[in-house]
């Protein structure tokens, strides 16, 4: 499905133009950098913990976006209640940063990973939570929870339509285990956990609250069930941004988990879930070579990732959309074909000489985090601070 | 274009099963993991130093593959004059460890980035070489070269197909720039420098073999047409794994770059460049969930990368290959589909349950390395070493 062109073509010239002072000051950087606007990294921050306190939602901001404690202490000075991380290595970075309360938001079934996890977890008073979808996953978690005289909290992770994990809502023998999650003694039964991540892929903002609506009649006729069957269902968690931002309404639920709200991307402006000017990451690159068709840049698969959107959407051309820095409300251009440390961009003509800086917003900034040392933030009146991804990475 | 279905057929169930000792060390490994078969990488290195003494060129592999200065170093025993490197910082980490000579394949146009690899190379007596496509390139290294008082040898980048960077041979500018470079009091005109990425595009063995052969011939008429307005062309360069092990002769040329070759992956196979035998990174991976459709694995894009295939090459089903650890000789199955931290195996009913392991053999290996903080090595015996990627990232 593509992506409905109202919400491309209403997003596509309206990039906020740039100061002298910030234009000089990203002139200065060594290129590829990975650039966040500070400023709209905060309002994005702001945004989340408002949307949050008008709903009654706990947030647990999912970190997988950002990987930097740094910036989840910015979460949860604006208010947020924890962090969500999807794997060990990245949740134990965020733990040992004193973040509070820190949830693994994925199916761990390794027992070496979940004590880690725990011992941690006790050792900096954390309050930790993971999440279960087979009898396997509750063997692992409550057997690693024993291990340590833990009484680990444990969601049920449902399946809402992403079909990826989680339990089926509507067989019975996920009731049963959610059940027998509730009765392990080494466990506490936090309640139902999801994520929509199939929202990425409907197209317009009338399809992601199409989305959001029936994964909450999901979760809540499930819980439903659950309490008849004499469960206390304490928490109801959701993630992905464009279901959080776009919907229509929360009630029932508890907590809200988005994640790439921080930076936005192109696929959040396709789904008519950000506007230009709320854009915090981009990349800054320059021109190395130029030929008749393409500008390279110094910007490739290896700063960018090859992602083309979030769970492998491929609806918007490229990987990215160029603007010039010293003309950002021009027509911009997109990023067509990425070598590993070359990207090119179709110049249709236009003047971009060798030693041109341009900013490419991605089209999935998620993985873009993941592929820095550090970001360069730069603040209003151009100054650039640098703060270090921490949990980038963490493959060993 | 697609690859030739007879390469795909020929390949797909011939993956050598593992011993006993082998799956047990796979078994105990925490997951995912970046596995290397050590003998196979030490065949793999072997059979590069034997084809370049073979037709009497020097060999500089490309590390951009693997990033690790040990597998450099297995390299240069084996035979290899240097290695060749992408970017300034990756470049570093190589001079740094001691290899004797190392060559920036790509246009730098910064004068911080090329006074920072001058200054390096000065101080660890390495012999290092770069290239140039532009004026404002020969201008830049010309600088930064005359700062520190170094006569820089320099090559010129020329186009031989993949419309990247590189001069076109064709255009009499192009002679007149290298005319130009040889002028410069600071430069040292080294010859000639390509790469053939378009092979990657081109399906099968024999396609492969004529780009291979149009390279050739570009670079040695253009070579021929230098000599002629008085120039010498002390090296010709080429580079890219197809081209260097499928061709016609190397006549003429000096020197081979191939990278990928350490590892192979997918693509290559496809294109009939190298058999299951010879492929030596995997992703080892676990089941962590399972639905009606999908066994979902703890490998993401955020360890195989969304790379397809080489400069975004879109000829190969999904993401991998993904061999069954207790037997992979059993019909392979494909990684079609990638979340960040999850991978979507389609499994036909089969039984690969909750707690199942799996190598993937990526369709490109090349981005993986450099999603890794270490690489497993496995022995022939099923002994397991670790080697830190020192090269991964280095986007600051």
């Amino acid at each position: 499905m593509r992506y409905n062109s109202r919400a491309m073509t209403a997003s596509a010239n309206e990039w906020p133009s740039e100061s002298r002072a910030r234009r000089e000051a990203l002139s200065g950087l060594e290129t590829p950098a990975v650039v966040i606007d500070r400023p709209i990294l905060e309002a994005n921050i702001a945004a989340g913990a408002a949307l949050a306190r008008r709903h009654k939602l706990a947030l647990r901001p999912h970190i997988k976006t950002h990987k930097s404690p740094a910036i989840a202490q910015l979460q949860l000075a604006a208010g947020a209640a924890g962090i969500t991380a999807s794997k060990t290595d990245e949740a134990l970075v965020f733990i040992e940063a004193g973040i509070p309360s820190v949830t693994v938001a994925y199916p761990l079934i390794d027992r070496a990973k979940i004590g880690r996890l725990i011992r941690s977890a006790k050792a900096h008073g954390t309050d930790l939570r993971i999440v279960a979808d087979s009898t396997d996953g509750i063997a692992a978690l409550s057997d690693a929870a024993r291990m340590q005289s833990h009484r680990l909290p444990v969601f049920l992770k449902v399946d809402v339509g992403l079909h990826r994990c989680g339990v089926d809502p509507a067989l019975p023998a996920s009731r049963d285990l959610a059940l027998a999650l509730d009765r392990s003694p080494d466990l506490r039964f936090a309640g139902l956990l999801a994520h929509a991540g199939h929202a990425y892929g409907a197209g317009t903002p009338e399809s992601v609250r199409k989305v959001a609506g029936e994964e909450r009649t999901l979760l809540l006729d499930f819980a439903a069930g659950l309490r008849k069957a004499g469960l206390e269902v304490p928490e109801i968690s959701v993630g992905s941004t464009p279901t959080v931002f776009l919907n229509d309404g929360f009630d029932g639920l508890t907590e809200a988990r988005p994640g790439n709200y921080v930076f936005m991307d192109m696929t959040q402006l396709a789904l008519g879930v950000a506007r230009p000017e709320q854009v915090a990451l981009s990349v800054l690159a320059t021109v190395v070579s130029r030929n008749d068709r393409y500008a390279i840049i110094d910007a490739g698969s290896k700063v960018m990732s090859s992602d083309r959107g979030p769970h492998g959407a491929d609806n918007l051309r490229g990987f990215g959309t160029v603007l010039v820095l010293e003309a950002p409300e021009a027509q911009a251009m997109t990023l067509v074909r990425l070598s590993e440390e070359h990207g090119f961009i179709e110049h249709g003509g236009r003047d971009l000489k060798v030693g041109a800086r341009v900013r490419i917003v991605p089209n999935h900034a998620c993985p873009v985090a993941n592929l820095a040392d550090r970001y360069a933030l730069i603040g209003a009146d151009g100054g650039m601070e640098y703060w270090p991804i921490e949990a980038r990475g963490c493959v060993r």
